[in-house]
C-alpha cells in the first residue's frame, strides 16, 4: 500500500482500468480477470497485473478480480470518491456541452461554476448555472477552493485564463484549447485533442 | 522502413510527437532533441529513440532532430500528409463546437458532412454545412468514400450511429459518446474521454 514512486504512466492507466470494470458492471458482471480486462483495453494481462500490485493485492489468483471491490479501491486510489468541484472556463458550444455531458456522474467531478468573459454572455444562464465574469475567476474559484478547471476558451485566451486560474489556486487544469499552455511546478495540465486520436487511427488506414 | 508489427502502443505516441514538434516549430526553432522532446512529454529519451527508430534513421548523434524533416517525415508515416474527409454525427452543442474547431487546421483531416436525426436541425445550416438527416449516412458516406468519423450524438443514440457507420464504410471512428460501442474487427475506434484524464489528474491532489 506504499504510494511513492509509482509510474506517472502507471497512474495513468488507472483511470482506464476503472472505466472498463465499470461498463462491465453495467453489463451485470461481478468477476473480472486480468486477461479479459487487457483484451478490452489492448493492454498485456501481466501488464495490468504488475501496474495493480504497485497498490495492493485485488485479485485472487484462480477466481480473478471482485469488480465492485476493484473499482472501489481504484476509485479511492485516485482519490475520486466524492466528487471535485469543477471551474468551467468557457461558456460557448463547448462549454455547453460540457455542462450538459453525462459522463461525469459518479465518476468524481462535478462541474460547480461557470465563467466567460463576453458581456452577453455573463450574468446570463447555462444550464443550472449563472455564467460569471471571467475577472472574478481569482477571488470566486479561491474563496470555494476549487483545485479543478477545465479550459473550454478559444487558443489565444487560453493562457490568460490559465494564468488567472493557477494565481486563483487550481491544481490540475483539462485544456481543450488546442495550444501547449505554461504552468508552474505543482500545477498539471492535461489536453484533450482530437488529432491525436485521429492520426493515430490514421496510421491503420 | 519495414512497417510491420509496430506496436500499437509506438503509433500511439507518434501523434504526441508530432504535435511537440509543431509547437517547438510554432515558436521558431528548427532543431530539438529526444532529451527536449522527452521533458516536454514526460518520456525518457530512449524511449523516443527507440520508437523512431522502427522507421528509420532521424536524428544526427550530437545533433539532434532537424524539427521539419521529422515532421514531414512522422506525417508520412500516419498517413495524414493529406486531409482525410472526415464525417461529423451530431449537431449539437459538441458537433458545433468541433464544426469551429481551430485544432483541426493542417492536421491532416477535414470535417466534409454533418448529420443529425433532429427533423428540426435537418437542412439547417451549421458553419458552412447543411445538416443531413442521419438516414442517409449509410447511402452519402459509402458514395463519398468518406473512412473517418466522429461521433457526437447522446450516449443511447451511439451504438446505433455507429452501426450506420460501419455499414457505410467508416473505418476510424472517434466516440465522443460515455459509452463503449461494438464494432467488428478491422475497424478502429477511440474515446474522448474528460473523466480520464481528470481522474488522472486528481491522484496527485
Amino acid at each position: 500500500m506504499v504510494s511513492k514512486a509509482i509510474p506517472d504512466i502507471v497512474v495513468g492507466r488507472l483511470p482506464l482500468y476503472l472505466r472498463a470494470l465499470s461498463f462491465l458492471a453495467a453489463e451485470g458482471r461481478q468477476v473480472t480477470s486480468s486477461q479479459e480486462l487487457g483484451q478490452k483495453l489492448g493492454i498485456s494481462a501481466a501488464q495490468i497485473r504488475k501496474d495493480l500490485s504497485h497498490f495492493g493485492e485485488f485479485g485472487k489468483q484462480g477466481t480473478g478480480y471482485d469488480i465492485k471491490y476493484l473499482s472501489e479501491q481504484l476509485r479511492r486510489i485516485l482519490k475520486v470518491t466524492e466528487e471535485h468541484e469543477v471551474a468551467l472556463v468557457g461558456a460557448g458550444d463547448l462549454g455547453h456541452a460540457l455542462v450538459h455531458y453525462d459522463g461525469f456522474a459518479g465518476k468524481g467531478f462535478r462541474i460547480s461554476v461557470v465563467f466567460d468573459n463576453n458581456p452577453q454572455k455573463i450574468g446570463r444562464r447555462l444550464g443550472t448555472f449563472e455564467i460569471l465574469d471571467s475577472e472574478s475567476i481569482e477571488t470566486i474559484i479561491a474563496d470555494r477552493g476549487i483545485e479543478v478547471a477545465i479550459v473550454a476558451v478559444p487558443p489565444n485566451a487560453a493562457q490568460e485564463v490559465v494564468d488567472a486560474l493557477v494565481r486563483a489556486g487550481v491544481k490540475a487544469i483539462l485544456n481543450y484549447a488546442p495550444i501547449t499552455v505554461k504552468v508552474p511546478e505543482g500545477v498539471q495540465v492535461q489536453y484533450i485533442d482530437p488529432v491525436i486520436h485521429l492520426q493515430r487511427m490514421a496510421y491503420y488506414l
